[in-house]
């Protein structure tokens, strides 16, 4: 008998499915546009049938096919409702028991699981990436916007309403620059990919440097990947945004460890891709801003998920950890952790 | 047979013990100088002298004593070694292994436990305060410094290390004011008893309100309960370091919110006792810093702990958690909260 846990992730552009074993393998794996649909039922019946066709694929190779249970990453998505609630980003509005829609179409799958996008990349990292056997850690996103996932005692932390881990929002510079979520001064306005551009566009205005590359970009074009380009090729003004925002994430990581200690502090997503530019100054930022008997305790890391695959990993970790097999975990903690591709 | 927990609790200048049954009721009670004790076989020597008095006191009103264990609240105590490590307020240096110390005053006892005041209050507010039946709380304590215990899933975070729960560290305004660790904009350096002296000293200097009750004191004189009387007497000073501190506050809690998105934020110490001058510009505070998501959802309390006993009551419920009797939870669980004295 193969086991296997589905895993999808539903993005405001693209939704991701994949059947994926209780080693991180993924077996099969198929996208489509979720922007297309602005209807629920005609989303779910796509996604369901995307599913049965993935599952069919499969069942040719392996005969004895058992799914222990789906696991889905959504934006705005609450773990104890099995709801999606008021997502911006994605066209379903108002809240949608996403759960109890995709239950209808599997009735013969015991264990259905959601969570926010950033959740199940933690979880995805404990069971298939750098975090295995770690019991207390912390999974930051940076993409768009600042995600997190917080892992206590094993256990990722949903609060008392299933939304906890939002990082993102914590406090940067009170009366700082303006948060998508309409508050001023969160870390997600420094330290995101749009974060980034934002600080590229307030040291062009502060130093007036006509010769930095990024003087060539209007504010519709310019991406976390340009600044990058310009700062391997010794831009002034892009390294100065990389030392930056890694100061800036160093102190709201600093205030993430202080809350609760963890082994390590994993970084995922586009900008994290820059490796030591954007590492080097969070972790000296990070050390420098917190009390001595936390210093040099904690490891930054770069997440260890193939980058390609890390969402589908990350949802079907998320049914991989609700089956909670003792002999799954003890098999998954005595293996080498994945690394990159 | 009568069940008592011993609860102890360490401070820079006194020592707090008491006997204390599964309801919360402190049976006996004493205490001595911590201070006049360099040595720390000298003060456990005195302290297990002392535990032995109170026992037998109460023994001659119990004939059938069961002591359940021992819980001590101190600064810079690790729960996972039982160590008080430099801890800058007490004059034992170094790492001090105090449950070994005392298991060897006390080899009938099982269960010795040890954690820092803060954590100590947590866990008294959840058994015998306003938490009980609570599973996602925090607690934070405003006294010289700005203390915090963290509550997850029912279970206090101690993190990798077990030092978990340091929100008074966590950073508010970044190069700000210096705080007592040597880091510069710390949440403790605005928020606690200290810090509201300084902002009083700061508004003074800022605008020059030389008919202000608080123009009559020195720094070294001032203390928050001055403040607190000035602010009583519609002093505009004393009253905007309320408005002020509510405010930074309310930006600290919206970042553990953001963290832990608890049920309740419970706060202890004195400032407290100053009621809504200090609690509602912190509610507003909060409520305005936090994600749509998580408004009008998190209680901000006092703690509903009496005030004389909080530091046995919190010490001695760590005790109590340990045993983690299921009967006892189902009594304390459905028992009315104490109210203040």
């Amino acid at each position: 008998m193969k086991q296997v846990a589905i895993g999808i992730d539903i993005g405001g552009t693209n939704t991701v499915l994949g059947l994926v074993d209780q080693n991180g393998n993924v077996l099969a794996k198929d996208y489509f546009s979720t922007a297309k649909y602005n209807d629920i039922t005609e989303y779910t019946n796509k996604l369901s049938g995307n599913i049965n066709k993935l599952l069919e694929r499969l069942s040719q190779i392996e005969v004895n096919l058992h799914i222990i249970g789906i696991g889905i990453g959504a934006p705005n998505a609450n773990y104890y409702s099995g709801t999606i609630e008021h997502a911006p980003n994605l066209s379903f509005k108002g809240v949608i028991p996403f759960v109890s829609l995709l239950k209808e179409k599997f009735p013969y799958i015991q264990t259905i699981t959601l969570t926010n996008d950033a959740n199940a990349t933690a979880i995805g990292e404990m069971l298939f990436g750098g975090a295995i056997g770690m019991r207390n850690f912390v999974m930051y996103t940076l993409g768009t916007g600042v995600g997190s996932g917080l892992v206590v005692n094993g256990n990722l932390v949903y609060g008392q309403d299933g939304f906890a881990g939002e990082c993102g929002h914590t406090m940067l510079i009170p009366n700082g620059r303006l948060c998508g979520c309409g508050v001023r001064g969160h870390l997600e306005a420094y330290c995101s990919a749009t974060g980034m551009k934002r600080t590229a566009f307030e040291l062009l205005a502060k130093y007036n440097p006509s010769d930095s590359l990024l003087a060539n970009y209007t504010y519709k074009q310019l991406q976390a990947k340009n600044i990058y380009d310009a700062a391997i090729q010794g831009d002034a003004v892009a390294l100065e945004v990389f030392r930056l925002t890694g100061y800036w994430l160093g102190i709201g990581l600093a205030n993430t460890v202080h809350h609760l200690s963890p082994e390590a502090i994993f970084l995922f997503g586009g900008p994290v891709s820059s490796g030591e530019l954007l590492i080097k100054p969070t972790v000296e930022s990070l050390e420098r801003h917190l009390l001595p008997v936390f210093r040099q305790k904690v490891k930054v890391l770069p997440s260890q998920l193939n980058c390609g695959d890390a969402a589908i990993l990350g949802a079907s970790a998320l049914a991989w950890k609700e089956l909670n097999l003792p002999q799954f975990f003890l098999v998954s903690n005595i293996r080498e952790p994945k690394t990159k591709n």
